[in-house]
Protein backbone atom coordinates (compact mmCIF):
# COMPACT_ATOMS: atom_id res chain seq x y z
CA UNK A 1 0.00 0.00 0.00
CA UNK A 2 1.25 3.30 -1.23
CA UNK A 3 1.47 6.61 0.84
CA UNK A 4 -1.22 7.65 -1.91
CA UNK A 5 -3.30 5.27 -0.75
CA UNK A 6 -2.84 6.02 2.86
CA UNK A 7 -3.73 9.75 2.43
CA UNK A 8 -7.69 8.23 1.27
CA UNK A 9 -8.25 8.18 5.14
CA UNK A 10 -10.87 5.29 5.44
CA UNK A 11 -13.25 5.33 8.04
CA UNK A 12 -12.51 3.70 11.39
CA UNK A 13 -14.60 2.52 13.92
CA UNK A 14 -14.83 5.01 17.07
CA UNK A 15 -13.06 2.42 19.25
CA UNK A 16 -9.75 2.33 17.32
CA UNK A 17 -9.49 5.34 17.28
CA UNK A 18 -9.66 5.61 21.05
CA UNK A 19 -6.96 3.40 20.85
CA UNK A 20 -4.98 5.44 18.23
CA UNK A 21 -4.97 8.15 21.00
CA UNK A 22 -3.80 6.13 23.33
CA UNK A 23 -0.78 4.99 20.83
CA UNK A 24 -0.06 8.12 19.85
CA UNK A 25 0.79 8.94 23.92
CA UNK A 26 2.99 5.83 24.34
CA UNK A 27 4.49 6.90 20.88
CA UNK A 28 5.46 10.47 22.31
CA UNK A 29 6.23 8.95 25.82
CA UNK A 30 9.10 6.08 23.81
CA UNK A 31 10.17 9.47 21.02
CA UNK A 32 10.78 11.57 24.55
CA UNK A 33 13.25 8.99 25.63
CA UNK A 34 15.06 8.26 22.95
CA UNK A 35 13.89 5.54 21.26
CA UNK A 36 13.72 4.75 17.50
CA UNK A 37 11.04 1.63 16.80
CA UNK A 38 8.70 0.09 18.47
CA UNK A 39 6.73 -3.54 17.70
CA UNK A 40 2.69 -4.56 17.73
CA UNK A 41 3.82 -6.11 21.19
CA UNK A 42 5.34 -3.60 22.98
CA UNK A 43 2.52 -1.07 21.89
CA UNK A 44 0.07 -3.85 22.62
CA UNK A 45 1.58 -4.54 26.13
CA UNK A 46 1.86 -0.70 26.83
CA UNK A 47 -1.94 -0.34 26.44
CA UNK A 48 -3.61 -4.06 26.89
CA UNK A 49 -4.34 -5.34 24.08
CA UNK A 50 -2.98 -8.03 21.58
CA UNK A 51 -0.05 -7.45 19.35
CA UNK A 52 -2.74 -8.80 16.77
CA UNK A 53 -5.13 -5.81 17.42
CA UNK A 54 -2.59 -3.20 16.91
CA UNK A 55 -1.84 -4.27 14.09
CA UNK A 56 -5.47 -4.51 12.28
CA UNK A 57 -5.85 -0.62 14.07
CA UNK A 58 -2.69 0.68 12.63
CA UNK A 59 -3.80 -1.29 9.01
CA UNK A 60 -7.07 0.58 9.06
CA UNK A 61 -4.43 3.63 7.18
CA UNK A 62 -1.93 1.37 6.00
CA UNK A 63 0.69 1.36 8.57
CA UNK A 64 2.42 -2.02 8.67
CA UNK A 65 5.79 -3.06 10.86
CA UNK A 66 8.47 -4.62 9.26
CA UNK A 67 9.93 -8.03 10.40
CA UNK A 68 12.38 -7.74 12.81
CA UNK A 69 11.93 -3.94 12.82
CA UNK A 70 8.59 -3.29 13.93
CA UNK A 71 7.63 0.78 13.01
CA UNK A 72 9.38 3.45 12.85
CA UNK A 73 8.02 6.10 15.69
CA UNK A 74 8.89 8.77 13.78
CA UNK A 75 7.08 7.98 10.57
CA UNK A 76 3.63 6.92 13.10
CA UNK A 77 3.35 9.54 14.96
CA UNK A 78 2.56 12.13 12.20
CA UNK A 79 0.05 9.18 10.63
CA UNK A 80 -1.45 8.79 13.99
CA UNK A 81 -2.04 12.33 14.30
CA UNK A 82 -3.25 12.89 10.98
CA UNK A 83 -5.83 10.45 10.96
CA UNK A 84 -6.60 11.89 14.05
CA UNK A 85 -7.47 15.34 12.66
CA UNK A 86 -4.29 16.77 15.46
CA UNK A 87 -2.10 18.17 12.09
CA UNK A 88 -3.86 21.23 13.15
CA UNK A 89 -4.54 23.40 15.78
CA UNK A 90 -8.45 23.43 16.70
CA UNK A 91 -10.00 26.11 18.75
CA UNK A 92 -12.50 25.25 21.49
CA UNK A 93 -14.91 27.47 23.56
CA UNK A 94 -15.84 26.21 27.19
CA UNK A 95 -19.57 27.05 28.37
CA UNK A 96 -19.70 26.83 31.75
CA UNK A 97 -17.05 28.54 34.25
CA UNK A 98 -18.34 27.02 37.80
CA UNK A 99 -15.88 24.86 40.08
CA UNK A 100 -15.18 22.04 36.85
CA UNK A 101 -15.21 25.01 33.92
CA UNK A 102 -12.49 26.97 35.86
CA UNK A 103 -10.65 23.62 36.67
CA UNK A 104 -10.96 22.63 32.32
CA UNK A 105 -9.86 26.14 31.85
CA UNK A 106 -6.44 25.81 33.29
CA UNK A 107 -6.24 22.30 32.11
CA UNK A 108 -2.67 22.24 30.49
CA UNK A 109 -2.93 18.99 28.53
CA UNK A 110 -5.55 20.66 26.12
CA UNK A 111 -3.13 23.13 24.97
CA UNK A 112 -0.03 19.93 24.80
CA UNK A 113 -2.39 18.47 22.45
CA UNK A 114 -3.11 21.11 19.76
CA UNK A 115 -6.15 22.54 21.57
CA UNK A 116 -6.50 26.41 22.09
CA UNK A 117 -9.29 27.82 24.73
CA UNK A 118 -10.29 30.53 22.28
CA UNK A 119 -13.44 31.68 24.41
CA UNK A 120 -15.29 30.95 27.98
CA UNK A 121 -18.84 31.83 28.79
CA UNK A 122 -21.53 31.47 31.75
CA UNK A 123 -24.76 32.63 32.41
CA UNK A 124 -23.77 33.81 36.07
CA UNK A 125 -23.10 37.60 36.14
CA UNK A 126 -21.03 37.37 38.62
CA UNK A 127 -18.68 35.18 36.78
CA UNK A 128 -18.65 37.09 33.37
CA UNK A 129 -15.72 39.73 33.32
CA UNK A 130 -13.46 37.26 35.59
CA UNK A 131 -10.21 35.96 33.63
CA UNK A 132 -9.21 32.58 33.50
CA UNK A 133 -5.61 31.77 32.61
CA UNK A 134 -5.88 35.54 30.43
CA UNK A 135 -8.74 34.96 28.61
CA UNK A 136 -11.97 36.72 29.76
CA UNK A 137 -15.70 35.62 30.40
CA UNK A 138 -18.10 36.35 28.15
CA UNK A 139 -21.96 36.33 29.09
CA UNK A 140 -23.90 33.22 27.58
CA UNK A 141 -25.77 36.40 25.57
CA UNK A 142 -22.65 36.77 23.48
CA UNK A 143 -21.89 33.13 22.79
CA UNK A 144 -23.30 32.90 18.95
CA UNK A 145 -21.59 36.35 18.18
CA UNK A 146 -18.08 35.28 19.58
CA UNK A 147 -18.47 31.88 18.37
CA UNK A 148 -18.58 32.70 14.85
CA UNK A 149 -16.28 35.67 14.92
CA UNK A 150 -13.83 33.38 15.99
CA UNK A 151 -14.63 30.64 14.04
CA UNK A 152 -14.31 28.14 16.62
CA UNK A 153 -15.41 24.38 16.16
CA UNK A 154 -15.43 22.51 19.41
CA UNK A 155 -17.23 23.49 22.77
CA UNK A 156 -17.04 22.00 26.15
CA UNK A 157 -19.94 22.42 28.15
CA UNK A 158 -19.93 22.37 31.84
CA UNK A 159 -23.03 23.57 33.08
CA UNK A 160 -25.15 22.00 35.43
CA UNK A 161 -27.70 19.36 33.88
CA UNK A 162 -31.03 21.36 34.03
CA UNK A 163 -28.88 24.35 31.41
CA UNK A 164 -27.01 21.74 29.12
CA UNK A 165 -29.69 21.07 26.46
CA UNK A 166 -30.29 24.87 25.63
CA UNK A 167 -26.53 25.79 25.93
CA UNK A 168 -26.20 23.14 23.40
CA UNK A 169 -28.96 24.72 20.89
CA UNK A 170 -27.07 27.61 21.38
CA UNK A 171 -24.05 26.14 20.16
CA UNK A 172 -25.49 24.21 17.45
CA UNK A 173 -27.17 27.54 16.44
CA UNK A 174 -23.69 29.55 16.36
CA UNK A 175 -22.36 26.84 14.19
CA UNK A 176 -20.54 24.35 16.56
CA UNK A 177 -19.32 21.32 14.85
CA UNK A 178 -18.43 19.07 17.86
CA UNK A 179 -19.58 19.35 21.88
CA UNK A 180 -17.74 18.03 24.75
CA UNK A 181 -20.15 17.70 27.21
CA UNK A 182 -19.43 17.52 30.85
CA UNK A 183 -22.89 17.66 32.54
CA UNK A 184 -24.67 14.59 33.14
CA UNK A 185 -27.12 14.33 31.13
CA UNK A 186 -28.16 12.96 27.63
CA UNK A 187 -28.23 15.85 24.69
CA UNK A 188 -30.05 16.37 22.02
CA UNK A 189 -28.04 17.01 18.89
CA UNK A 190 -28.76 17.16 15.49
CA UNK A 191 -26.22 14.11 13.43
CA UNK A 192 -24.00 16.29 11.66
CA UNK A 193 -22.71 17.43 15.28
CA UNK A 194 -20.30 15.20 16.70
CA UNK A 195 -20.35 14.60 20.25
CA UNK A 196 -18.29 13.31 23.09
CA UNK A 197 -19.33 13.07 26.47
CA UNK A 198 -17.91 12.07 29.99
CA UNK A 199 -20.00 11.53 33.24
CA UNK A 200 -17.43 11.58 36.33
CA UNK A 201 -19.85 9.56 38.67
CA UNK A 202 -20.22 6.78 35.61
CA UNK A 203 -16.62 6.30 35.54
CA UNK A 204 -16.72 5.81 39.57
CA UNK A 205 -19.06 3.84 39.10
CA UNK A 206 -17.51 1.14 36.46
CA UNK A 207 -14.40 1.32 39.22
CA UNK A 208 -17.08 0.23 41.73
CA UNK A 209 -18.31 -2.40 39.42
CA UNK A 210 -14.41 -3.70 39.22
CA UNK A 211 -13.90 -4.33 42.34
CA UNK A 212 -17.50 -5.63 43.19
CA UNK A 213 -16.48 -8.16 40.76
CA UNK A 214 -13.24 -9.11 42.09
CA UNK A 215 -14.65 -9.91 45.33
CA UNK A 216 -17.73 -11.80 43.69
CA UNK A 217 -15.54 -13.95 41.43
CA UNK A 218 -11.92 -13.58 43.02
CA UNK A 219 -11.54 -12.23 39.13
CA UNK A 220 -7.90 -10.57 38.78
CA UNK A 221 -6.31 -8.69 35.80
CA UNK A 222 -6.48 -5.03 35.07
CA UNK A 223 -9.17 -3.19 33.22
CA UNK A 224 -8.02 0.12 31.62
CA UNK A 225 -11.02 2.73 31.69
CA UNK A 226 -12.39 5.42 29.23
CA UNK B 1 -34.17 -17.91 35.39
CA UNK B 2 -34.90 -17.56 38.79
CA UNK B 3 -33.74 -15.40 41.32
CA UNK B 4 -31.38 -17.47 42.95
CA UNK B 5 -29.76 -17.45 39.84
CA UNK B 6 -29.51 -14.04 39.47
CA UNK B 7 -27.89 -13.47 42.73
CA UNK B 8 -25.43 -15.39 41.19
CA UNK B 9 -23.79 -12.53 39.71
CA UNK B 10 -22.15 -13.84 36.74
CA UNK B 11 -19.04 -12.25 34.87
CA UNK B 12 -20.28 -9.11 32.91
CA UNK B 13 -17.76 -7.87 30.21
CA UNK B 14 -16.60 -4.04 31.22
CA UNK B 15 -18.11 -2.46 27.62
CA UNK B 16 -21.34 -4.03 28.95
CA UNK B 17 -20.70 -2.50 32.54
CA UNK B 18 -20.41 0.63 31.03
CA UNK B 19 -23.73 0.47 28.75
CA UNK B 20 -25.46 -0.54 32.57
CA UNK B 21 -24.39 2.34 34.35
CA UNK B 22 -26.24 4.81 31.44
CA UNK B 23 -29.56 2.37 31.50
CA UNK B 24 -29.36 3.08 35.18
CA UNK B 25 -28.94 6.91 34.53
CA UNK B 26 -31.64 6.83 32.34
CA UNK B 27 -34.14 4.61 34.56
CA UNK B 28 -33.62 6.83 37.20
CA UNK B 29 -34.93 9.58 34.92
CA UNK B 30 -37.85 7.22 33.70
CA UNK B 31 -38.95 6.45 37.34
CA UNK B 32 -38.78 10.42 37.91
CA UNK B 33 -40.88 11.05 35.56
CA UNK B 34 -43.13 8.80 36.90
CA UNK B 35 -43.11 5.92 34.42
CA UNK B 36 -43.55 1.67 35.61
CA UNK B 37 -42.31 0.02 32.36
CA UNK B 38 -39.75 0.28 29.56
CA UNK B 39 -38.85 -2.04 26.56
CA UNK B 40 -35.51 -3.21 25.03
CA UNK B 41 -36.32 -0.65 22.05
CA UNK B 42 -36.88 2.29 24.56
CA UNK B 43 -33.56 1.54 26.74
CA UNK B 44 -31.83 1.01 23.03
CA UNK B 45 -32.80 3.85 21.02
CA UNK B 46 -32.05 6.44 24.84
CA UNK B 47 -28.41 5.12 24.40
CA UNK B 48 -27.86 4.23 20.54
CA UNK B 49 -27.76 0.69 21.08
CA UNK B 50 -29.93 -2.18 19.39
CA UNK B 51 -32.84 -3.66 21.26
CA UNK B 52 -30.57 -6.97 20.51
CA UNK B 53 -27.65 -5.10 22.88
CA UNK B 54 -29.83 -3.90 25.31
CA UNK B 55 -31.62 -7.73 25.80
CA UNK B 56 -28.09 -9.15 25.83
CA UNK B 57 -26.65 -7.07 28.46
CA UNK B 58 -29.88 -7.26 30.90
CA UNK B 59 -29.21 -11.38 29.94
CA UNK B 60 -26.12 -11.20 31.70
CA UNK B 61 -27.86 -11.38 34.80
CA UNK B 62 -31.00 -13.06 34.12
CA UNK B 63 -33.52 -9.83 33.40
CA UNK B 64 -35.96 -10.36 30.51
CA UNK B 65 -38.93 -8.55 29.29
CA UNK B 66 -42.34 -9.64 29.43
CA UNK B 67 -43.67 -9.17 25.59
CA UNK B 68 -46.23 -6.42 24.99
CA UNK B 69 -45.18 -5.42 28.80
CA UNK B 70 -41.47 -4.88 28.59
CA UNK B 71 -39.65 -4.48 31.93
CA UNK B 72 -40.38 -3.06 35.18
CA UNK B 73 -38.73 0.03 36.00
CA UNK B 74 -38.90 -0.71 39.84
CA UNK B 75 -37.43 -3.80 39.51
CA UNK B 76 -34.83 -3.36 37.13
CA UNK B 77 -33.08 -0.11 39.00
CA UNK B 78 -32.30 -2.32 41.76
CA UNK B 79 -30.58 -4.79 39.90
CA UNK B 80 -28.43 -3.00 37.83
CA UNK B 81 -27.74 -1.18 40.98
CA UNK B 82 -26.71 -4.68 42.45
CA UNK B 83 -24.99 -5.91 39.42
CA UNK B 84 -22.48 -2.37 39.43
CA UNK B 85 -21.93 -3.10 43.30
CA UNK B 86 -23.56 0.16 44.06
CA UNK B 87 -26.22 -1.04 46.82
CA UNK B 88 -23.72 0.27 49.12
CA UNK B 89 -22.18 3.01 49.56
CA UNK B 90 -18.23 3.87 48.73
CA UNK B 91 -15.17 5.83 50.77
CA UNK B 92 -13.25 7.49 48.36
CA UNK B 93 -9.95 9.30 49.03
CA UNK B 94 -8.74 12.13 46.50
CA UNK B 95 -5.39 12.92 46.59
CA UNK B 96 -4.39 16.15 44.76
CA UNK B 97 -6.46 19.54 45.64
CA UNK B 98 -5.20 21.67 42.55
CA UNK B 99 -7.87 23.03 40.08
CA UNK B 100 -9.09 19.67 38.84
CA UNK B 101 -8.90 18.32 42.50
CA UNK B 102 -10.70 21.10 44.01
CA UNK B 103 -13.72 20.41 41.08
CA UNK B 104 -13.51 17.07 41.78
CA UNK B 105 -14.10 17.75 45.63
CA UNK B 106 -17.18 19.68 44.59
CA UNK B 107 -18.45 17.69 42.59
CA UNK B 108 -22.19 16.60 43.51
CA UNK B 109 -22.66 13.42 41.07
CA UNK B 110 -20.09 11.35 43.16
CA UNK B 111 -22.46 11.73 46.51
CA UNK B 112 -25.44 11.79 44.39
CA UNK B 113 -24.43 8.00 43.02
CA UNK B 114 -23.58 6.35 46.23
CA UNK B 115 -20.12 7.83 46.78
CA UNK B 116 -19.18 9.29 49.49
CA UNK B 117 -15.72 11.01 49.59
CA UNK B 118 -14.21 10.55 52.98
CA UNK B 119 -10.69 12.16 53.15
CA UNK B 120 -8.83 14.69 50.65
CA UNK B 121 -4.77 14.61 50.53
CA UNK B 122 -1.88 16.81 48.66
CA UNK B 123 1.67 17.14 48.82
CA UNK B 124 1.70 21.14 48.65
CA UNK B 125 1.77 22.84 52.27
CA UNK B 126 0.16 25.80 51.37
CA UNK B 127 -2.81 23.59 50.18
CA UNK B 128 -2.94 20.98 53.38
CA UNK B 129 -5.18 22.28 56.21
CA UNK B 130 -7.99 24.06 54.24
CA UNK B 131 -11.04 22.79 53.68
CA UNK B 132 -13.57 21.90 50.64
CA UNK B 133 -16.93 21.00 51.60
CA UNK B 134 -15.71 20.60 54.70
CA UNK B 135 -13.81 18.27 54.59
CA UNK B 136 -9.68 18.88 55.53
CA UNK B 137 -7.18 18.82 52.96
CA UNK B 138 -4.15 15.90 54.98
CA UNK B 139 -0.56 15.95 53.95
CA UNK B 140 0.46 13.29 51.68
CA UNK B 141 2.34 11.88 54.01
CA UNK B 142 -0.47 11.11 56.34
CA UNK B 143 -2.03 8.86 53.60
CA UNK B 144 -1.56 5.63 54.47
CA UNK B 145 -2.58 6.14 58.00
CA UNK B 146 -5.92 8.14 57.11
CA UNK B 147 -6.97 5.25 54.56
CA UNK B 148 -6.29 2.41 56.93
CA UNK B 149 -7.96 4.06 59.66
CA UNK B 150 -11.23 5.19 57.78
CA UNK B 151 -11.30 2.05 55.65
CA UNK B 152 -11.53 3.63 52.21
CA UNK B 153 -11.41 1.23 49.45
CA UNK B 154 -11.52 3.78 46.28
CA UNK B 155 -9.13 6.62 45.20
CA UNK B 156 -9.00 9.44 42.43
CA UNK B 157 -5.80 10.56 41.60
CA UNK B 158 -5.61 14.03 40.06
CA UNK B 159 -1.90 15.28 40.80
CA UNK B 160 0.63 15.91 38.22
CA UNK B 161 1.54 13.54 35.56
CA UNK B 162 5.09 13.14 37.15
CA UNK B 163 3.79 12.32 40.92
CA UNK B 164 1.19 10.01 39.85
CA UNK B 165 3.07 6.81 39.61
CA UNK B 166 4.99 7.23 43.20
CA UNK B 167 1.21 8.13 44.32
CA UNK B 168 -0.51 5.00 43.02
CA UNK B 169 2.22 2.93 44.94
CA UNK B 170 1.12 4.57 47.92
CA UNK B 171 -2.61 4.06 47.33
CA UNK B 172 -1.66 0.56 47.15
CA UNK B 173 0.63 0.03 50.35
CA UNK B 174 -2.21 1.61 51.84
CA UNK B 175 -4.51 -1.24 50.85
CA UNK B 176 -6.72 0.69 48.12
CA UNK B 177 -8.67 -1.85 45.81
CA UNK B 178 -9.35 0.59 42.96
CA UNK B 179 -8.23 3.85 41.44
CA UNK B 180 -9.23 6.19 39.36
CA UNK B 181 -7.10 7.72 37.44
CA UNK B 182 -6.90 11.75 35.71
CA UNK B 183 -3.55 12.19 35.48
CA UNK B 184 -2.26 12.20 31.95
CA UNK B 185 -0.24 9.23 32.35
CA UNK B 186 -0.39 5.09 32.36
CA UNK B 187 0.26 3.49 36.00
CA UNK B 188 1.49 0.33 36.86
CA UNK B 189 -0.37 -1.00 39.49
CA UNK B 190 -0.74 -4.92 40.63
CA UNK B 191 -3.66 -6.82 38.69
CA UNK B 192 -5.60 -6.77 41.84
CA UNK B 193 -6.33 -2.89 42.11
CA UNK B 194 -8.88 -2.26 39.97
CA UNK B 195 -8.32 0.20 37.67
CA UNK B 196 -10.28 3.64 35.39
CA UNK B 197 -8.52 6.03 33.72
CA UNK B 198 -9.54 8.99 32.05
CA UNK B 199 -6.99 11.48 30.11
CA UNK B 200 -9.44 14.87 29.34
CA UNK B 201 -7.55 15.50 26.54
CA UNK B 202 -8.09 12.36 24.54
CA UNK B 203 -11.42 12.76 24.84
CA UNK B 204 -10.98 16.06 23.75
CA UNK B 205 -8.88 14.60 20.73
CA UNK B 206 -11.81 11.62 19.71
CA UNK B 207 -14.14 14.99 19.43
CA UNK B 208 -11.67 16.36 16.85
CA UNK B 209 -11.08 13.38 15.40
CA UNK B 210 -15.07 12.72 14.33
CA UNK B 211 -15.35 16.16 13.37
CA UNK B 212 -12.23 15.51 10.95
CA UNK B 213 -14.07 12.25 9.64
CA UNK B 214 -17.13 14.27 9.02
CA UNK B 215 -15.04 16.56 6.82
CA UNK B 216 -13.37 13.77 4.65
CA UNK B 217 -16.04 11.47 4.27
CA UNK B 218 -19.29 13.14 4.69
CA UNK B 219 -20.24 10.79 7.25
CA UNK B 220 -23.20 11.69 9.75
CA UNK B 221 -24.74 9.67 12.49
CA UNK B 222 -24.08 10.29 16.52
CA UNK B 223 -21.14 8.92 18.17
CA UNK B 224 -21.64 8.77 22.08
CA UNK B 225 -18.59 9.07 24.14
CA UNK B 226 -16.60 7.37 27.04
Amino acid sequence: MTRRDRAASPWIPRVAAGRLSRYLRYLEELEARGEATTSSKQLGDALGVTAAQVRKDLGYFGQFGFPGLGYKISQLIPDIRRILGMERTWSVALVGIGNLGNALGRYKGFHAHGFRLSALFDANPRIVGRSVEGLKVHGTDQLERVIRDKGIELAIIAVPAAAAQAVAEQLVRAGIRGIYNFAPVRLSLPPEVAYVSIDLAVELEQLAFLVSQRDRDGLEGQDSGA
